[in-house]
């Protein structure tokens, strides 16, 4: 999902029910504030995510050039490959840096609860989140056999599996350190908590390989939601939580801004899995379908297999066999999980859980305006169109 | 060479030039104190090791289990077997557990500077360094196929590469998660030695991975002595090193340590490449001659290819071809190396890094009784018997 994670980072807005589930017109808890009064309101979400996003690129990217600066020899150049700052023989590279969704995600929410101060002081943090992300990524393309990230050859395909192994565990371990060794006195607690948080990517990741290995019967929804949510909500919730941490926030806020990066995360997940059915494949750099040419047990289509429906018997069926190229077998199996409610339910759902995030985000932020860029970021990861 | 590390825990205590070469009897810097006179003797060192790393074992033992616990599904059982806890089926294992050579270290080192209670500060850090040594044994046994590791199948052999990747990344981040919430003062000083550690550790594993790739007339005997410190001696020097800082030594005395415990580590390496070449397989559990078999380029062996002697050309000929079974390959290959001068020469290194690491030891523990845990563990490293 660390791919899916990254797709819908390039991928279009989808169309369907998500924008009448908007969470900003269906907030259901009254007691709270209408988060479609907050900050700038909707339509500038997209320019202030992007604002903020370039200034987390620019606040990070000397800590993690200094972080990456300090690996021996080939660790370093598969490193600085991998993060798109150097070319595979190793000359300077400028267009491919990633998104930094995560580590804007930590300095929104150190400056919403902390201000500008709080803002500066967990730009250390921000880059050890991203740090994690990477390392993440670097594993995950191993064990999942990707040859493509960032429109880009991965990094083992490139230098082979031992280095990318290594560089992913060098990476951890500096993350680890940048964070343990701020001079925040919140450092020790929040190297606890992205700690905590590398085991639960670790522990989605690996119900995530087992389960592609399983029946397609074997597979139930609930199992699927709580991958979904280690392997793709876990570290947005840390991020947002690190933020709290650095901004001096009470036990509760932080713990809300964790559940708040947890919502969107699945949020963003069940519509990057929509995406990757039914997407626009000039869009995503993907062809549509091809999540179910591997035959993957995506959020829509557990969904629909567990329908109980007629035509989840039918994708079933279709899913026992593998995919065969130059039939209409993607067309049918698109078809299947539509009919048996697997769409439907994903962009329900989806909207759910954004309310969700929303929900939460209003209890730790309940100024609107301070709560605008976290907003702003979570519509973008959601929905974003560029 | 991690695998290495784990056979001569296991080895035979080689006969040869080592017993006349040996640092006590061989101290050359008459400026430092006799480290004959140290302790209790040399006579008591096995005995007072193996008291040492029961002890080790015995302090750590509850942080390692506490840590593993919160691993939830199957990262706690691939852990725990590869910890020798569990049996590949789950249930309990009893007698496969480590040596805690490493542990004992970080132990001995903070009692032998600060004492009892400097020792007991210090079990967190000497558990974070336990961790760190088994991840990256999860991970180098992925990378080299190694199929054996305590006389049972490796955790990838049973539970598959992902999860061996997966649970050697949940163990670093449990490593440095318990030595950065350890309420030391020296805590975050630590974590920054520790992760340094893991990069050069993995540094190291990377030249050795590419080095076995080479040429064999391309590979000198500084980059392989280099590779041997960094896979081997980095993480006895950091072990040591911890135990200065959770003693609160001086930067000094700390680095002394650090340097005591790298030229032991390379001393212990050297010794362990003879050993698998001359050793006794009845005693090691490998074969004789296996590292040849493999054309492995180690210490002796890439002594000898750059020895410039007739037997160095005949070496570089037959490591240019794959090893034969059923032929005199194995007896030719390690003749050669001897004529060569690789063993000798790799004892005689063996005990100048000794007598090095002895120097530095007394320079940061002057006082022979306080040194004499840490003189007993570097002996049993490079010259165990059981």
């Amino acid at each position: 999902m660390t791919e899916a994670r990254d797709r819908a980072a390039e991928a279009s807005r989808p169309t369907g029910t998500l924008e009448r589930h908007s969470p900003v017109g269906t907030q259901r808890d009254s007691a709270s504030p209408d988060p479609g009064e907050r900050g700038t309101g909707d339509s500038d979400g997209p320019e202030e995510a992007a604002a903020l996003l370039r200034r987390a690129r620019a606040s990070v990217d000397p800590e993690l050039r200094a972080a990456l600066a300090s690996l021996p020899g080939m660790l370093g150049r598969v490193a600085q490959y991998h993060f798109g700052w150097q070319h595979a023989d190793g000359t300077p590279a400028t267009d491919n840096a990633g998104k930094a969704i995560r580590p804007a995600l930590v300095l929104a929410s150190a400056g919403a609860l902390g201000g500008p101060a709080a803002r500066a002081a967990a730009v250390r943090a921000a880059a050890a989140v991203e740090l994690v992300h990477n390392f993440t990524l670097l594993h995950d393309d191993v064990m999942d056999r990707d040859t493509t990230r960032r429109h880009r050859p991965t990094a083992w395909t490139v230098f082979g599996v031992a280095d990318a192994i290594l560089v992913g565990d060098a990476v951890q371990a500096l993350a680890l350190r940048l964070l343990a060794t701020d001079p925040h006195p919140a450092a020790a607690a929040a190297v606890a908590r992205l700690a905590d948080c590398v085991v639960e990517l670790c522990a989605g990741q690996q119900v995530d390989t087992a389960m592609e290995r399983r029946d397609p019967h074997e597979v139930t929804l609930e199992e699927t939601l709580a991958m979904a949510e280690a392997k793709t909500g876990a570290l947005l919730g840390c991020a947002a939580a690190l933020g709290g941490l650095f901004a001096g926030a009470a036990d509760e806020d932080v713990e809300a801004l964790d559940a708040f990066g947890r919502e969107a995360g699945l949020a963003f997940q069940l519509i990057d899995d929509v995406i990757g059915i039914w997407g626009d494949p000039r869009r995503t750099g993907k062809p549509a379908g091809a999540d179910l040419a591997a035959r993957k047990k995506s959020l829509p289509v557990v969904a629909a297999l567990t329908s109980g429906t007629p035509a989840a018997r039918e994708l079933a069926e279709l899913y026992t066999r593998p995919y065969e190229e130059g039939t209409e077998d993607l067309e049918q199996t698109a078809l299947a999980v539509e009919r048996a409610g697997g769409r439907d339910w994903a962009q329900a759902q989806a909207a759910d859980h954004m309310a969700r995030a929303m929900q939460q985000l209003s209890r730790a932020v309940p100024s609107p305006e301070a709560a605008g860029g976290l907003l702003a970021l979570a519509e973008f990861v959601t929905r974003r169109n560029t």
